[in-house]
C-alpha cells in the first residue's frame, strides 16, 4: 500500500514513462556489476529516470516524505555492491541526463551531467585539444556520476591522479532536497571547506550530484605502448623502479600475472608469450619530440633489467593491440567459470611484488584461479577469481580466500580499495583499513548531510 | 590570573623554554605577514613551541580545560590574518617539530613534520631524483603546515596542482586532545570519505595537523624559462591561449603588468623593458630532448602572436635571472611606500584581462599604485598596493579599492582566494563566493570537529 502510494505520488511528479515499477523492470536495477548473489538485497520500490535538476529534487521530497532510501546509479558498473538496494527504496537513474552542458576551450574547463559516460566526455574534449584523463577501464560505459560517487582513477592515475583531482565545482542535491554548489569555476579555490571533496567517493551516501565542472588539461602531442615479459614477478618490480629512476614518468604502468597471460591468449589469441610470469604494459606520452627518446630509455632499462620480448607501438592500431590483450583480462576470465568477480587491493609500490605472490599462493591454496592485473605504478591490483557461484563449496571457499588477501593487504602496509570503493561488500573490513577516530567523524558527517538515512543508506559503514 | 594558571600549566607540561608569556614575547607572534594595524587583534596569552605529538596534545587538553584558543603558526607567512589572535589564546608554534622523517624512493613518498621549510622538502627529495611541486612563493621559509591549512599552490600550479593534490596522509590532532589518521600510505584510497581534504586549506579550524605523508612525482630532467613582453594585456592573454592550443602545457605562465615591470627595474635592474604593458614568464620542464623543440614552439608561437624582446635561458642561472624579476615584485614595491599589501583573487582565464585592467582602472580612481604579478594559465592575480598605513585617507581608500576589486571578481565569474585562504580579512567576502547552503553544512563540520570552538575561532566565517 505504502510502495502503491509512493509510486503514485513519482509518476504525478515525473513523465509516466520515466517510473518503472513493474516487478521484471525493478528486478534488473536491483543489482550492480557486484552481483554476488548471496548478498541480501531488495527490489527497489521504484526505479525512476530523471531528467533535470528539479525532478531530482521533487523525487528527494518525496522519499523524505515516506522515509524512502534513494539510491543513485548511473551505468550500474560498481564492483562493490554501492547501487544495490539492500533495503528497497528508489533507484535515481541518471541516464537520461547525459548531456555535456559546455566546453570551454580558453577556461580549460568542461561542465556535464551525472550520466555523460566519461569515454563520451573524453572524445569531446579531445576533439578540440584538450584531455580528460581519469580512465576507468569501463570507460566506454560508466559515467562521471559514477566516477564521482567512487572517486575512479584507472591506469593513467599514475601520471594524472584521480577523478577528486579534476572536479572543481558540483550542484549537489541534498538530503533535505536543498540545492548547494560546492565549488567555483576556477582552477583553484581558498575559499572555505573543501566541501566538494567529502563528496566525491562518498559512493551516493552524502548528497546527490546533478552537475560537476571538471577541469581540463592539454592534450598530449603524441603516445606510445611498450610491452615486456619477465620472468619473475619481483624481475617486473623492479625494472619499473628502474625506469622511474631514470626520471621518466610513464602514463601507465599497468601488470598482468601469468594466469592472466595465458587466460588472455587462450580466449583472445595476440601472441602473448604464455610462459611467462608477469608483463609490463607502458604507456608514454607527452610532446611529438620525446615520445621516441623516452621510448629508447624505457625499452633500454627494461633490457639492462631482465625484460625479454619487448615490443612496442608505432602508430595508434599497433598501441590499441597491446592494450587489448590488458582490456581482455576481465572477459576472457568469464570463459573459465560461470560467474568473475574482481577485486581491488592497493600497497605501498615496495610491496606488491609480496602482495601479488601472496594473493597466488592464496589462491593456489583454496584451489581458486586467480588472473591478476593492475596498475604497477601505484601498487594496485585488481585480482580476478573466476568462480561458479552454485558450486557452494568454491563459494565458500572464494569468501575464505578474499578475506585473507584483504588481511595480507593491510599486513603490508595497504588498504582494501584503491579505486573500486566499499559499498556494501567491504563493509565488514572499513574498521580495519580506517582510523576509528576518523570513521566516527565520518559517521558523525553522514548525520549532518543525510539525517534521516536516506541517501544510499547502509552502504561503506 | 586565568591566564597566569594556563602559562603555569604549560610551564608544568613543556620544557620551560618553550613556553614563551613575555609581552615581547607575545607581541611578536601576535601577527602575520598580513599586519594590517587597523584589523583589531589581542596579544596571545602564551607563545609555545611543540616538539612532539604528545606534547601537542597535552597543550590542546590544557587549552580545553581553559576555553582558550589554539592558533597554529609554522613560519607565520599567512597574507590573510589566518593566524592573529584577535581573541588573544595559544600560538602553538611548529617550528621546532620540523623533520623530514622519510622519504621512501620506492613508494615515492615522504613524511614530514608540520614545521618542515617547503624549500627544504623540495630539496632533499631533487636530490635523489624526485619532486615535490607545489611552490608558495615564500617557499624559502613557509612551512608544510602552513601549505596544508591554506591550500597552498604557486607557480606551478597550472602543470601540477596545489597541495590538497599531494597529501596521501595526516595525523592529526583534534579538539579534543584525540590523534586521528585521516589516510593512508598508498597512492589511491577509495575507502570512506575523503575526511583528509576538509583538513587541507582549513585554516587550522578543524583539527591540528601533526605529521604529513606527501606523494611524490619524478623530478622532470630539464626545465627553461621564457620571458616575453607585450604592448596589450590582452595580447599577453591570447599568447597563452595560442600556446595551450598548439598542446603544450607549460609548467607555469606567470605574468607582470607594467608597473610590476617598472617598479622592479627602477630597485633591481635586471634590464626589463619598462615601455610594455606585460611581460610573461613561461617555464618549461620535462624529458631532456623535449624541451628545446617545446622552446621553439612556444617563441614561435608567442613571435606570431605580437609579443617583442623573447628571451629565454640557456642554463639554470639565466632561468634564475628571469625568475628574479618575477620574484622580486613585493620586494620591490615595499620601496614605493612604508607598506606592502598584497591579495589573490582569481577568475576564469577568459575573464582575466578584464581584472586586470578593471584593477588598473580601480586603483588608478582611489590614486593608488598597483603593481600585478599573477598566474595566467590559472587566471590568477596578485595585485600589489603599496600604501602608507599611517597615512589614513590612503587607507580608507585603499580599503574601498579592496572591496571595488572583490566585487568585479566576482562580477567575473571568479572568487577572493585562490590560494591564500580567508582568515580574518576577507571573512566578510565569503557569503558572496561560497553558496549559502555549502557555507551551512561548513559550519555545521566546524561544530562537530571543534564544539567548544578552541581552533583558530573566528577565521574564515
Amino acid at each position: 500500500m505504502l510502495t502503491k502510494n509512493l509510486i503514485k505520488e513519482l509518476t504525478n511528479t515525473l513523465p509516466k514513462q520515466n517510473v518503472l515499477s513493474e516487478i521484471e523492470e525493478r528486478y534488473v536495477y536491483s543489482v550492480d556489476a557486484s552481483n554476488d548473489p548471496y548478498t541480501k538485497t531488495q527490489l527497489p520500490d521504484a526505479v525512476v529516470f530523471v531528467e533535470t535538476i528539479e525532478q531530482v529534487q521533487k523525487v528527494v521530497k518525496i522519499a523524505n516524505k515516506h522515509m524512502t532510501p534513494i539510491i543513485c546509479r548511473g551505468a550500474g558498473t560498481n564492483t562493490v555492491g554501492a547501487c544495490t538496494t539492500p533495503h528497497g527504496g528508489i533507484i535515481l537513474n541518471f541516464s537520461k541526463m547525459n548531456k555535456i552542458l559546455e566546453i570551454n576551450k580558453e577556461n580549460m574547463t568542461a561542465r556535464v551531467q551525472p550520466g555523460v559516460i566519461v569515454g563520451d566526455l573524453q572524445k569531446a574534449v579531445e576533439d578540440i585539444g584538450l584531455f580528460y584523463p581519469p580512465d576507468p577501464s569501463n570507460l566506454k560505459v560508466s559515467t562521471i556520476g559514477g566516477s564521482i560517487a567512487q572517486n575512479s582513477a584507472g591506469a593513467r592515475c599514475f601520471k594524472y591522479g584521480s577523478t577528486k583531482d579534476y572536479i572543481i565545482d558540483m550542484l549537489v542535491v541534498m538530503a533535505d532536497g536543498q540545492l548547494i554548489r560546492t565549488g567555483s569555476n576556477t582552477i583553484k579555490n581558498a575559499t572555505g571547506y573543501n566541501l566538494g571533496s567529502l563528496f566525491i567517493g562518498s559512493e551516493g551516501t552524502l548528497g546527490i550530484v546533478v552537475e560537476a565542472t571538471v577541469k581540463l588539461i592539454t592534450k598530449p602531442q603524441a603516445t606510445k605502448v611498450i610491452m615486456a615479459y619477465f620472468d619473475t614477478v619481483e624481475d617486473s618490480i623492479i625494472a619499473v623502479n628502474k625506469i622511474i629512476e631514470k626520471q621518466i614518468s610513464p602514463t601507465t604502468i599497468d601488470f598482468m600475472d601469468k594466469n592472466a597471460i595465458q587466460t588472455v591468449e587462450k580466449y583472445y589469441p595476440t601472441g602473448l608469450l604464455c610462459d611467462k610470469e608477469a608483463a609490463l604494459i607502458i604507456e608514454i606520452d607527452g610532446h611529438n619530440s620525446i615520445i621516441e627518446d623516452m621510448r629508447q630509455t624505457i625499452c633500454s632499462t627494461l633490457r639492462d633489467n631482465k625484460a625479454s620480448s619487448i615490443q612496442f607501438s608505432t602508430n595508434k592500431q599497433e598501441a590499441d593491440h597491446i592494450w587489448s590483450a590488458r582490456r581482455s583480462s576481465m572477459a576472457a576470465c568469464t570463459k573459465l567459470r560461470p560467474n568473475i568477480t574482481t577485486d581491488d587491493v592497493i600497497v605501498p609500490r615496495q610491496n606488491l611484488a609480496k602482495l601479488v605472490k601472496g594473493i597466488q599462493e592464496i589462491c593456489s591454496r583454496h584451489n581458486l584461479i586467480v588472473c591478476m592485473v593492475g596498475h604497477v605504478g601505484d601498487g594496485s591490483v585488481h585480482p580476478q577469481i573466476p568462480i561458479d557461484y552454485n558450486d557452494k563449496d568454491e563459494y565458500k571457499r572464494y569468501k575464505i580466500a578474499k578475506s585473507e588477501i584483504y588481511h595480507l593487504t593491510i599486513k603490508l602496509g595497504g588498504i582494501i580499495s584503491g579505486e573500486h570503493g566499499i559499498g556494501l561488500e567491504k563493509k565488514a573490513y572499513i574498521s580495519k583499513v580506517v582510523d576509528g577516530g576518523a570513521l566516527d567523524y565520518m559517521r558523525q558527517i553522514k548525520k549532518i548531510f543525510d539525517p534521516k538515512n536516506i541517501l544510499n543508506p547502509y552502504k561503506i559503514f
